[in-house]
């Protein structure tokens, strides 16, 4: 018997993403003022970090073109660390003058998915989110890598553990990073692999902070989620009401959804710091923002203690 | 770091409730011959056990009206046990008379869920069962016992583990039930919860048969599955694509998906001896039988290797 199930206080940050992840892969575009006010009822919801939203090429994303009016329109309110995705150093320097607190690089384990998805090999990837960290560093800004698809490729299958690790000892020997997010990007992942991936993560680099992306493609989310605890991770990147997805991963849902992981993790005795009645308002927001449900299960059926009184 | 991660090869018995608890929750009447093929596919898939249909008034469950044609229809595949839901004395002579191997009777743990749902209260429930548990055991039937909201009541709340064992030790020392089936009926049940409650049953009852059956309304279906494994269980109830639900409790979305537990648990090197490919398709061919798609993921995005090649 493990000690999993019971949390006994330990503490879990959620990364909150849906405002980055999940309205990146909606097709309208959501009003600035009301991207703004989505991420100010998150932060006062208790989350530990938000990634606000991705500096990336307005034509490429135009959902995100606003990613400037709101970093700066923002309530910032201390302690929450203001994350945004950055693909390169145009991204970067534009993040920079918008003063988030970190910058999020992202490259992919796989190099049929770098390929695809950021149209150049791994090795012309790293080599250009050297010099986006360089320029962070030099902005005293933190960087975090999110490596996509550390848990299975769509294209190729396996990646083998060894390809994630060289990647991750440049991370943190030559690029300097101060974090990491292993990302299963397409849901691939499954509870053995992420413990032992965890596990070997942890002993190799217990300095640099380790942050775990989830998806729910497959129903193993917070399966997983449990595993990497288990294995020593902190960290947890989630999407307000599961959205979220990856255009390049056919038939791929949300990312794990942020109020069913603190519902869950709640009940079993771990502090993520969450309000959950505030988290549940703002997913409860979302459908009109984003014109359609969610797979929030939470929404849908309320935390475990919200009865049912008899009809009299 | 526990071993629940890693199966190592350990059995894991699936007892496939989809054509009983799914059937029962659908508005439609699924042709006789319809439900018999499922069963048949069903047995040849690898399940351990099917719960076939149950033997309930006609005019309550009016799905469920053709019980007696679809148990003498279906192939009986040696080594799988072929069950029946009863609710009463009436229930389990139709049953025994078709062949059954199994009776299983059902009562609530929690007084206000028994009243609501069977229209008495506990105790009248458990005599009434104990005569039935005798007509089985005369005709050579084996006995389990489902007991519902053991992981909470919608309407009470939570239900005291004592009551839990209390009920448990009168089905095992007066009923003289073969097996025990702990329900979470409507979503309630979460992982430390069912950890303390499985390792509690096994310590008192080493020698009853333990399932769990658990819905995934609030997304923790498959952690609580494997806090069960790694708390001692190795029998669970689930449905095919996840359908089923209970018409007591408002917003409860179905049960754990067969399909989604075998292919986490296979993942993991657990042996559930389904074949999974079988599964899925006959999983694919139940939103023609229902009407509706189903929540199965695995039939949505597909098992972890069916791969994307990119586009030319």
């Amino acid at each position: 018997m493990t000690n999993v199930w019971h949390g006994g206080g330990r503490r879990i940050r959620m990364n909150e993403v849906g405002t980055r992840d999940g309205f990146q892969a909606e097709t309208v575009f959501i009003p600035t003022q009301e991207k703004i006010a989505m991420v100010n009822a998150l932060s006062h919801s208790g989350v530990a970090k938000i990634e606000v939203t991705a500096f990336v090429s307005p034509k490429m994303i135009p959902s995100l073109r606003d990613a400037e009016a709101v970093m700066q329109g923002i309530e910032r309110v201390p302690g929450i660390v203001y994350s945004a995705l950055v693909p390169n150093l145009r991204g970067a320097e534009r993040a920079i003058a918008c003063g988030v607190d970190e910058l999020n690089l992202v490259m992919s384990a796989s190099e049929s998915h770098n390929r695809a998805n950021l149209r150049m090999g791994r090795e012309q990837s790293f080599d250009a989110l050297c010099d986006v960290a360089s320029a962070a560093r030099q902005a005293g800004k933190s960087v975090n890598v999110s490596l996509s698809c550390t848990f299975g490729c769509p294209i190729e299958g396996d990646v083998p553990a060894r390809e994630v690790f060289d990647l991750c000892e440049r991370f943190a020997a030559r690029m300097g990073a101060d974090g990491i997010t292993l990302c299963d990007t397409t849901g691939m992942a499954y509870p053995s692999q992420v413990a032992a991936l965890v596990r070997g993560f942890r002993e190799r680099w217990p300095d640099i902070g380790l942050t775990l992306h989830f998806h729910n493609t497959r129903g193993m989310g917070l399966a997983n989620v449990l595993a990497a605890i288990d294995a020593g991770a902190d960290n947890f990147d989630a999407s307000l009401g599961g959205i979220g997805g990856c255009p390049y991963a056919p038939g791929a849902t949300g990312n794990v959804c942020t109020e069913e992981v603190v519902h869950a993790l709640a009940l079993m005795g771990y502090d993520t710091g969450v309000d959950l009645a505030r988290l549940i308002d703002a997913s409860n927001r979302l459908p009109a923002l984003i014109g359609h449900d969610t797979p929030s299960q939470i929404v849908k059926a309320g935390c475990r203690l919200d009865l049912h009184p008899l009809a009299a």
